[in-house]
């Protein structure tokens, strides 16, 4: 039984005691959340030792790391290495979006390497493998992409992306409306070739029932993918976004009733202005489903800045009501990313996850920038490192520029603001050159 | 006379021109701002060749890059790269906030390298000066800062950030308030110091009209500091620091009846949450003068990452109304800054500030995006560099993973979903293996 049904049935399963007890919230409160489709927890029924991760309403924001093989970077070794990076840096899931090399093997081998969550996206397996065995994305079977979520769900996988909201019907509307950037989901591009070329819906619609029958019986949350999410500024919050939106979220309603646990998500390349109204739109139109967004990122100039673009507008994003942000990497629109690029992008997610949650009025995330100030305050140097998001680069940076005084800083070294605030306000003796 | 004087008179003066031209927007609209005190063009009359830059309601938002000595660290030749690379990576203003050395002497070596407008902070001098002479802050002579502000006006300095809102009245609130992190800016510290030790008031307000005298003969733009800025997330937003702002407000409608250019000061540490009402309140109570914020910083807990956070904050202060945004380095709280701090500093004020000029609908703004855009649809790889805020990084980070086909890049290689899609939406052949 998945969570969900088992919410709904009124039992509180080991894995909702546990979210209660991280986030500290009351098991009625998580039990009405998850029954109402507003809270999800990614686990597949075959995984044992899973880190028990709550999403939605009421949670800490969380944040995914996307990492995986290209066709023309093929290395586990590293892949395995990018893992671990995010797992220090503090992600709370993974996905593996890889798309070179022997995909099953590196699958498998993530699984077993990490206690965390793991999301996929089948689409691309399928893809994939047809077009190594029939030459053309066009001549994929759709019995292949079932077959792929099934033997995906087999291995564990928690949560998958599925792009059944891009219908002919949002497909029409992207035409019609003219786009600048069209499509810039590697999934809905794929899906949208089949389409095209095969003048049919796309499967993942048409047979949603058949999808909902294997999420239900490992409890592989879907993640109802966003595949004509825009890919610019110039392309937000359009016609066909909103389409593909309104499909997901009736999609959601009826997952919900099946028994299903379900994400929705979410852009992409958003205005800041519009971030608001983004989550907005899809809490109505998705019954406050979790929100899992990508970024947004909230200009398309920045290429090898699109972590600091995206932290922009994660943040805002999770002040305004989303709950679960992808990371974006320095690398985004440039190359796969690095080791360095893994570590600085999660990072930069988690501050905006946290600047969220303290829009949200998570509990802890307040009491964390209290606990820096305070020692910040007392000039604490210790703690403040320790406090710190990561206390290794923080502790990098001080030790290459020591001060003559040791409980100051070279920014301003004895004329410490903070040090001259001591002896005015509270009775020190004031500054002397002593 | 001064941009402001002339601009009442209806003196459209070669300054005036230029911002006009660069920002594209009529004389006469750009005539009635600065009349108004809404924009200022901070340029001292004695400095030839200084590139103008307006500074306001309706023009892009600027960004303002520190450099400078501390006592721990005086270099003056590393100070003068950080010159170099600020303005490389696109800073519109340098502000010397030197406390170490010969103070005289960096000031007038960085003005006589820079075309940039400069400001300063001269009670830090006259504080440094006063505990070298005398001892201690507290001995200072208020004839002393009115000195400094006209030395540092006759050696040219474009702008000047003074405290004259830190009163006997606000400081009153600050104590009553209980803050966690009581004062953060030294030039507050070093008044709040004087200030208790004497139990006198604060000579830049006493004084104000001495100060305004020195600002009219040299066209010096007032940068109205916030010296009760909150240090701390918990501290945002309180009585002290809206107290200054009240006065600072009024001081600014008195120098506006003066001629004198003003620009206003503004926090600082501010959860996202309350930027917005912050930049109101500061439009509202300063009667649309200039707003001029340092960061805002949006958590306490990213030391390392204060780029980020004050990108996040900048950038929805700049969207919200903000005209003028301080960089703040990944080594705030932690060090001085070395020149890679310098550098990723302002790149990310920079897109703060553009992400704020995308809300305010400034056209260059819009249209540097949808050129980006048109690129990237395109897989035009050359001229997605060149539009880069920094080319360099982006084009080092695509250098470093080549793909196999030079129209894609490393992160989907050939199955890049703007390359499927050209084929799919608009009749090219769908991808083969071939």
């Amino acid at each position: 039984m998945t969570q969900l049904l088992q919410a709904k049935k009124g039992i509180v399963t080991p894995e909702m005691r546990e979210v209660c007890a991280t986030e500290k919230i009351r098991e009625e409160d998580l039990i009405e959340r998850i029954s109402r489709g507003e809270v999800v927890i990614p686990k597949n029924v075959l995984r044992s030792r899973v880190a028990v991760k709550g999403i939605g309403k009421g949670l800490r924001t969380k944040v995914n790391t996307n990492i995986g093989t290209s066709p023309d970077l093929v290395d586990l070794d590293l892949e395995m290495a990018k893992l671990k990076v995010a797992e220090k840096a503090g992600t709370d899931t993974i996905m593996d979006l890889s798309t070179g090399g022997d995909l099953n093997k590196i699958r498998r081998t993530i699984l077993a390497s990490t206690n965390l969550p793991l999301g996929t996206v089948p689409i691309y397996q399928a893809a994939v493998e047809t077009i190594a065995e029939r030459g053309s994305i066009t001549r994929m079977d759709p019995e292949k992409i079932f077959e792929v979520i099934h033997r995906q769900a087999e291995d564990g996988v928690d949560f998958m992306t599925v792009h059944c909201g891009l219908t002919q019907s949002s497909l029409e509307r992207l035409r019609k409306e003219g786009r600048v950037g069209d499509i810039v989901s590697r999934g809905g591009a794929f899906l949208t070739c089949w389409m095209i070329a095969n003048e049919k819906e796309n499967p993942l619609y048409t047979q949603f029932d058949r999808l909902l029958e294997i999420a239900r019986k490992y409890d592989v949350t879907l993640s109802l993918g966003d595949g004509l999410r825009p890919g610019c500024i110039a392309d937000s919050t359009d016609r066909a976004q909103i389409q593909e939106l309104i499909i997901l979220g009736e999609l959601a309603k009826y997952a919900l009733e099946y028994g299903v646990q379900v994400m929705i998500e979410g852009p992409g390349h958003i205005p800041l202005k519009e971030i608001e109204a983004n989550i907005l739109l899809e809490k109505k139109l998705c019954h406050n489903a979790p929100f899992y967004v990508l970024g947004p990122v909230v200009t398309d100039i920045a290429p090898g800045y699109d972590h600091i673009t995206s932290a922009i507008g994660g943040a805002v994003a999770a002040s305004a009501g989303a709950d679960f942000l992808c990371y974006v990497t320095p690398a985004e629109h440039l190359r796969l990313p690095s080791l360095e690029d893994v570590k600085e992008g999660v990072i930069a997610a988690r501050i905006a996850a946290h600047v969220g949650d303290i829009s949200k009025g998570v509990k802890e995330a307040l009491e964390w920038d209290l606990k820096m100030s305070k020692n910040r305050r007392r000039r604490n140097w210790k703690k403040q490192i320790e406090l710190s998001i990561n206390p290794e680069k923080a502790c990098k940076l001080r030790e290459k520029s020591k001060p003559e005084a040791d409980d100051v800083c070279t920014m301003c070294g004895e004329y410490c603001a903070i040090k001259l605030i001591d002896k005015a306000l509270h009775g020190e003796k004031p500054l002397t050159l002593a």
